[in-house]
């Protein structure tokens, strides 16, 4: 069986997950913890990040826009009005470039800054920099947030779904980051209600249930975490 | 015409020019300084970065995945041996990850800090970051190329060319993000034989000529620079 090196508060992780759930794949998941570099890991990927998944014939896909590009390759292109890629180049463009914007940008502007104050420097040991939180990155993290919740918000109220008519990667990614931040009670939903509205489309996929099953170690989410009617 | 909106000395532009050199296909080339964050500029790419190719039809392809993803949907798949992505879904993955290798991870931990350092703090008034350069920054900088060169060096002593039997997509990122580090001098290739004869290759292909020609403003390149035997 294939298996998926993830990491439970990884948004690219999570991604992956719902990709795999939406085109119906199956691989056991292994939960690995990056900081900790361990040297059979960097053998599968020399970047050390995760989600990797090494498949049956043992080829490691690293990273999610490269197993997310394998899945629409072996799967995606048999299921007509379910694919997760267009069909359209500029399409596909508008698709990937919104994968990048949430699972790179926002990654690097709000969810990595956040997850690293909160929940890793909880679980490390004071010689590998674990601590409490540094309030100056918190705040530059949570500045961000509502710069990107703006841009969220205008492409939520102007397509049916993020990147047009159809649910597609760039759904997936986005609320698989907007999920980590949401499990920290980090997003403000009553100041976005069109936001709001196009996460609980996505919260409520049954490809969805299992991230709001996810729990971190001495850290359990807000209350509304795993509400659909949040 | 299309137009590619790019920066001389910005590894992800030069890896699009080399890309369109490679399979013909012809843009009318405006010089962008990203760190301007250009109003006109941000409408067509929010996130900011450089390169943007606009096509005829005024669709924005914005960043070089997205880009080379476009080129070989719409161009490389009639290319068939001088295609720049494989036709095998794993080793398209293998190219990808080098692509993301050279023009992500590359970037962040060596050609970013060091253009920084040594380039755009030259041309930022002091108000907006500029001044001489911070030693710490260069220090980090340098000592991630040699982790690098020896991941570079493997690859292509193992391999003909970096993902493998072909030259692809992965051989013109790395040699476009190696060429920013040669311009500056920071590449000791004497201690790197097969990486240096792999760059040569890279190097003397035509679609390489435009950027051995590229100056940057008040800092000429090393000598060996353009030299094809270097």
């Amino acid at each position: 069986m294939p298996v998926l090196y993830h990491h439970t508060i990884s948004a690219p992780s999570r991604f992956v997950r719902v990709c795999f759930s939406e085109v119906g794949f199956a691989a056991e998941l292994v939960e690995e913890q990056p900081w900790e570099k361990r040297p059979d890991f960097l053998k599968i990927n020399p970047a050390g990040t995760v989600p990797v998944c090494v498949t049956d014939n043992g080829h490691a896909l690293c990273g999610p826009h490269i197993i997310a590009e394998w899945i629409d390759e072996s799967f995606g292109v048999f299921k007509r009005d379910r694919r997760l890629l267009a069909e359209d180049p500029f399409q596909r463009a508008e698709i990937r470039r919104l994968v990048e914007w949430f699972l790179i940008k926002f990654e690097q502007d709000v969810v990595r800054p956040l997850v690293r104050e909160r929940i890793i420097k909880l679980q490390l040991p004071t010689s590998q920099g674990g601590g409490s939180p540094d309030p100056k990155m918190l705040r530059a993290g949570r500045s961000n947030i509502r710069q990107h919740m703006k841009y969220l918000s205008w492409l939520a109220g102007s397509r049916a779904w993020l990147a047009g008519d159809r649910l597609s990667y760039a759904d997936l990614a986005a609320a698989s980051a907007l999920s980590v931040m949401d499990y920290l009670g980090e997003i403000d939903w009553n100041e976005h209600p069109q936001a709001k509205d196009w996460y609980q489309r996505v919260k409520s996929r049954p490809s969805f249930r299992p991230l709001l099953a996810d729990r971190v170690r001495n850290l359990p989410p807000v209350a509304h975490y795993a509400d659909l009617d949040f």
